[in-house]
């Protein structure tokens, strides 16, 4: 009964991570790189072709040292006096996080938040396609109409191999999603952005990110209190 | 440009708080006294009246002195040899963490996700009551039915002063979510749950958590790939 508190724990709480063999990346550089990214994006959007170590972790908000050593997991160095080339070190970051190509997400459980974010149009410019929803009921009346396909579970599986898909974002009822979790595990999804308000068990080598929105909601009412 | 960076980072990486001249409490301690509590609140529906910080700790996924580390910021310790009344240690941290009672919350911005949120009856289970939505069109023909109201913007101020209303959730375009973040923060507004992909630039006083999806998405991107 205990057990099922731990995982939320320890996946909240977990700092290094394995990868393929590579040395452990702190979790936290992996998030620092998509802060990278976005200032890159940004400089790139404004024209400016290279920047310095110390201006780009001031943008970021890190000590140049910090920047530097996260950079250094990848091999990517800045050239001593003219820093980094903007467009090159973007492309780098981009291909380290997997998102210099579109990448195939599905998504599962298309109720109310499912498909909110089935239509979320912040998805693809950030390199993510839901390219299929799958539901229980597939064919269940809809507040919307949405473009992607919705398949039924049984569907799942062949989908998930013939299209080659890692990522999943999980938005069934709290009382499925272990049950589908498993499924898409078998499957060969190794990703899942986790909706539902509990703690999955997973094998070593699948990557769960929770969002939970109650638990943020919480935080903030810590420090909003008089 | 790239100033607004800075912030982002800052709020993901930083890790003290200061509130109310209390000692600096690590956030990562109000993350898991929201674990800890559900924890307890598992024990119990079990009908479990005590547990022993060995026990509880490792249901959490921390170390025993972890547990009483973090509990210690707040003055509460458990009993030698007898441990933790369930009860009693959760009422005390449901009134630290401000979820005692149902408090109420404004949402902003009734697009898909907002109208989503809205919906979303997570939140109430966990302490958090969506009093109202605003949005700049009000009274746009919208998907589906809310029990909420929806008010425009000229009532926002008056309504966050009357109810005393301390959080919100933002969910309006990138574009315009600054100009309404300065609203709610001139109206009262303390604690900001930010859907939206932009960095808020708000005074030290207030606390922003922000929910981007697509970082999180790029994060598993990362640790999918083959």
């Amino acid at each position: 009964m205990l057990a099922s508190c731990h995982a939320a724990a320890a996946r909240l709480i977990f700092e290094r991570l394995k990868k393929n063999g590579r040395p452990e990346i702190p979790r936290k550089t992996i998030y620092r790189l998509s802060i990278y990214l976005r200032c890159l994006a940004r400089l790139r959007e404004n024209g400016i072709g290279t920047v310095s170590s110390e201006a780009l972790a001031k943008a970021a908000g890190v000590k140049p040292t910090q920047l530097r050593k996260d950079l250094a997991y990848f091999g990517t160095f800045g050239t001593r006096g003219l820093g980094y080339d903007v467009a090159d070190l973007f492309r780098k970051i981009s291909e380290e996080l997997g998102t210099s190509r579109l990448q195939p997400v599905i998504l599962v459980g298309v109720g109310h938040l499912g498909l909110a974010l089935v239509s979320y149009r912040g998805f693809e410019k950030e390199g993510f396609e839901i390219v299929a929803a799958f539901d229980a009921e597939p064919s269940r009346k809809r507040d919307k109409e949405i473009k992607q396909p919705i398949y039924g579970m049984d569907e799942l599986a062949e989908f998930v191999q013939r299209q080659n898909v890692k990522m999943a974002i999980l938005t069934v009822p709290a009382i499925a999603a272990q049950e589908v979790a498993n499924r898409l595990i078998g499957a060969g999804i190794t990703g899942i952005l986790n909706f539902s308000p509990i703690v999955l068990s997973v094998p070593e080598e699948v990557m769960v990110n929770n969002v939970n929105l109650a638990i943020e909601l919480e935080n903030l009412s810590y420090f909003t209190q008089e």
